[in-house]
């Protein structure tokens, strides 16, 4: 494709990703009353928040690292910590934004767990977890012999792409279920598309255009790490393993 | 990954392509009423139908063309007129779905275009649109010349998968849409789960796993053509080619 280079492509995507967390924040801050911890909507609030800053913004970024041209030489282990951490990160703050939903389900009698949305989005985050536990086990405990690390690695690599596909579906049906619900009477009807709606449809494409261009980055040939087929994943360094 | 080879993987897939369709139907037929084209809501059951049908599978079968190995050897112009003719085929009963949905809305007065999983859903057959256009006349007419081709396959290729993306989230969203608009009373509300709601979610999660199968499949090295990153694209029979 054209020859972009990765690092104005890469500021390019961290302001679009803080653009995503700014509109999330914003929508639930101006129209749907703030945040709070007590069970009432503003503990609602959190949800969506979480779940694009962890799910979308931050797994973006974990899943980049690899691409970051000062990580394809020299140790390999401090790269696979920032990896691992950040995906870490993302993966609480999902935690708290399952959290936050479940309590304000509990808070009012509304039953959990029954539309697709929640279907979706719970299987993504198990499968987040599943991956995250894997790849640590696999890639950053030292006893995992050479041949597992060659093996689940194409595997991994797979459900990270997989992984974000599913929370990019799981945020756009999340945004439409939540304007369906809070949008429905009279001027503020959804259907009548009042400012909340425009702008939280926007949010929703800026989202997708954001998922969409991290799994481009990822799928991208010439921006992968040289080795990144061979099956070489020990954290020993570069000139170590010479000798 | 596994060594799995190309043509089970592809009838599993052929597999799970019909019982999308299949559950599409059923979920219509049996809880929604069935169809016609009155522009009553047996109209609109024609939307999930076709979008399903077209967007999914017919585009996932039209995506995978290239995978097959008997399109690697000899003249290239058969593949890619299955290819373009699927991917029209597919293009066709997507706008039959869009027709389906906006006549309900029409004769019913409601509102078109509020919500983010119409607005997603229009953007993608748009997106759709241009590819099918741009694919037809860079590879499929005689004139566009080498460099252009060369300069256009990995943005059709990048395009080719972001649409299917963006058709499994715009699926996600008007599944879920769709049973909080049908299911909003006693027993039969969405929140109870009633017998639709798991039929209609589980076809939501098959059409995303569906979705990610064909994916993943494009993305993987092993089954991509021997070819595939040459610019070739020019459909002259090998044989003459070479003389």
């Amino acid at each position: 494709m054209l020859d972009v280079p990765f690092l104005p492509f890469c500021a390019l995507l961290g302001g679009l990703g803080f653009v995503c967390v700014a509109f999330v924040s914003a929508w639930c801050q101006h129209w749907r009353g703030g945040f709070s911890w007590d069970g009432s909507a503003r503990t609602f609030n959190w949800h969506p928040v979480l779940m694009v800053t962890g799910m979308v913004v931050l797994y973006g970024a974990a899943a980049l690292v690899y691409r970051l041209p000062p990580s394809w030489r020299g140790p390999k282990l401090p790269w696979k910590v920032l990896h691992g951490a950040l995906a870490l990160a993302a993966f609480i703050l999902a935690v708290l934004g399952l959290v936050a939903v479940f309590r304000f389900h509990n808070e009012h009698g509304t039953p959990n767990m029954y539309s697709l949305h929640s279907w979706l989005g719970l299987a993504t985050v198990l499968l987040f977890s599943c991956q995250w536990l894997a790849g640590f086990s696999a890639f950053l405990l030292p006893w995992a012999p050479t041949w597992l690390r060659a093996l689940y690695k194409p595997i991994h690599v797979f459900f990270g792409s997989t992984i974000l596909l599913l929370s990019v579906a799981s945020c756009v049906s999340g945004i439409n279920e939540k304007l369906f619900f809070s949008l429905k009477n009279g001027t503020m009807d959804y259907k009548h598309l009042p400012a909340e709606a425009v702008f939280a449809n926007t949010l929703g494409l800026l989202i997708i255009l954001f998922g969409v261009l991290v799994l481009g980055a990822l799928a991208r040939p010439s921006w992968k790490r040289p080795d990144a087929d061979s099956p070489d994943s020990c954290q020993v360094p570069a000139q170590l393993s010479e000798h």
